[in-house]
């Protein structure tokens, strides 16, 4: 296999926000070219798949000012600076949903988009919920609505384009499959 | 329903880049306080899941400079102005394999990142593959080793962390749910 590696020669960083920042890098291509490549550089994301007892899945409405689009998603953050993924992953089911979860399973983990972001995002599924009486410790710009959606109403969604992520995406599917494989046993 | 709208009150764009660029909005949250939200704008791409007539599925490894790592992903690439998905979806499949594909379905659309990114992708399923006998049509920048890998194989490089992204898991979820669903009838 040809090495594809590209060296980066020198990187100018253009922007450092509260979510993301942002760098040009001058590289050396594999023939010995230079290329410029645009770097979206991100902390990191947990994303949970909440099973409740009777096994509806809970869920979260929020508007998504990238998308200029109210969508509904498992619950999701970033990972705070120094945080252990399953810490992250507990404390944002509980601060979204108002759910703590007894078990957490890691299902994958995946870059979300490869060609100018090094966002991963680890998902985990999340059994044994228990509704806490307290109220939803959402942050201070965080607005969202909870809901709970069977396997066929979040197949819906999909259809009516209110769910519309990939993460989210891949999390029915994983539904479906393991859905699937209990029948055929 | 609570209205979680996010109006803008103000926009500031940071960059414009050949890939994404970066704005910053001011917004005035649904509880009247204003806040900041950080977007990423890309112009949208396509993905192809190309199976062969012997049910490989055809995937290219590439560098990504993002994740400073050489992984293996289903074909894809950023949609042009004004280009037709579908026109996109073919020209990237034979500029980057080598195939021209006689059929075409529309899988599913979605984006990718919607927390600081409108990316929308749009997967494909192509059929009917040919391989043409002229060499990749490979941007200039563009450095790619392509494979042929059954879904097993595929399953592989998964754990081996070499496909690594969510549109490539989520096309090879999707495979492996078409398999079961055939095998069950």
């Amino acid at each position: 296999m040809k090495n594809l590696e590209e060296k980066t020669i020198r990187e100018e960083t253009i922007f450092k926000g509260r979510v993301v920042s942002l760098a040009v890098a001058d590289v050396r291509l594999p023939n010995g070219e230079t290329g410029k490549r645009e770097l979206v550089r991100h902390p990191g994301a947990v994303a949970i798949i909440p099973l409740t007892h009777d096994g509806k899945i809970v869920m979260v409405e929020q508007y998504r000012k990238p998308l200029e689009k109210t969508v509904v998603e498992i619950p999701a953050g970033k990972m705070e600076q120094g945080e252990q993924r399953e810490k992250t992953a507990l404390r944002e089911l509980e601060e979204e949903t108002g759910y703590k979860a007894s078990g957490l399973d890691l299902l994958t983990s995946f870059y979300t988009a490869p060609g100018f972001a090094d966002e991963i995002l680890h998902i985990f599924v999340a059994k044994g919920l228990r509704q806490q009486k307290n109220s939803l410790a959402l942050d201070e710009d965080e607005f969202i609505n909870v809901i709970e959606v069977t396997l066929e109403e979040a197949k819906q969604l999909i259809e009516e384009e209110s769910i519309c992520d990939a993460k989210t995406m891949y999390a029915i599917q994983y539904l479906e499959l393991q859905h699937l494989k209990e029948e055929s046993n």
